[in-house]
């Protein structure tokens, strides 16, 4: 990094320079057009937007935080990759403990109040008791459930995931969220796997 | 698009299908991997990033509303495609036309109230005359800049561009919305420019 006159924005920069390699992360879900999966950097601004889009359906939220704890949630992805959904229990287990190392390190880039502000907003998403982030951790949840109808199925497709394990992995992270969104999505599941069965028979 | 019981639900998730486009929406700048080059997708991500961590360098901005600029700003190229900074200004013209038919076509998948929301918080970005336009378009011109300076000289090299030409054509945009940020991005493209003189000594 080059030579700078202020050590906050230095700082500030190296942290920005490092956010860079979120868009090399890789999750599973496809992009709707399926060229290719999604990375994790334009997921968490699509996520953004929705949080824009949708906030009216959750119940009275701060927007700016959500949308704060999206842009934020995925960075310790940089060091510690994607989680899938459909992970096992002790891979997620294993993966928590590499996410809080990877906070640790990526914010400790900032100038420190800066960096405690983003590791507390980390936090907060994964702790998910404030309404801003159960509403958050609902679109998280619900943005890959829609890309997955958009596609045929997706990640269920290839993992094989029943419409009962759908309903189980996603129902209640959304409707803590939101039941409005979760009514919809619900019927975007059920059509799906309903189209589905009258495809192969 | 499945079958929805609520129409206003309906048009958002129309719409934030419709916003999948724009992770295939190429730009001309690289990833600092240099692995590929950036998506319009990734790169509202990184700005809205940039904003959250530099706007206490800006003066007295309602960061939501520089976060909202910065994630809707780039929608318009699902329809027209990006617009690089080192364009002619004929191209620049026809492309701002392209745009604001786009602007009009996409946020009119929402319903109508939000959909003019965002066509004005779009046009306020174009327009540049609140403080937050002005800083999110200071961001908008150092991100790229500062991708540059990380991968050797990036699209000025590859388009010929002279340390006089960069600073005409940033340094304006950039100083509007923070002489702060400025600063320091100068020192590093003079940095670039001297170093890269050096080599070819
Ligand atoms: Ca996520």
């Amino acid at each position: 990094m080059a030579t700078f006159t202020d050590e906050t924005i230095r700082q500030q920069f190296t942290f920005l320079a490092e956010l860079d390699h979120l868009k090399s992360i890789v999750r599973q879900s496809p992009l709707i057009n399926q060229n290719r999966k999604e990375n994790s950097a334009e997921h968490s601004w699509h996520l953004a937007m929705f949080a824009i889009v949708l906030s009216q359906h959750a119940e009275n939220v701060d927007v700016l935080r959500v949308v704060k704890l999206l842009l934020v949630h995925d960075i310790v992805e940089i060091d510690a990759g994607d989680t899938p959904i459909h992970a096992s229990s002790k891979d997620k287990a294993l993966l928590a403990q590499a996410e809080r190392q990877a906070a640790d390190r990526i914010f400790g880039l900032l100038p420190p109040q800066q960096g405690q502000e983003l590791l507390a907003l980390w936090l907060e998403f994964e702790i998910a008791e404030t309404p801003e982030a159960r509403f958050a951790k609902a679109l998280d949840r619900l943005q890959p459930l829609f890309l997955n109808t958009l596609t045929g199925g997706g990640t269920w497709t290839e993992n094989g995931v029943t419409e009962r394990q759908v309903i189980e992995r996603y129902g209640p992270t959304i409707k803590a969220g939101s039941p409005a969104l979760w009514d919809e999505a619900s019927n975007l599941v059920r059509q799906h796997f309903s189209d589905q069965a009258k495809a192969q028979a």
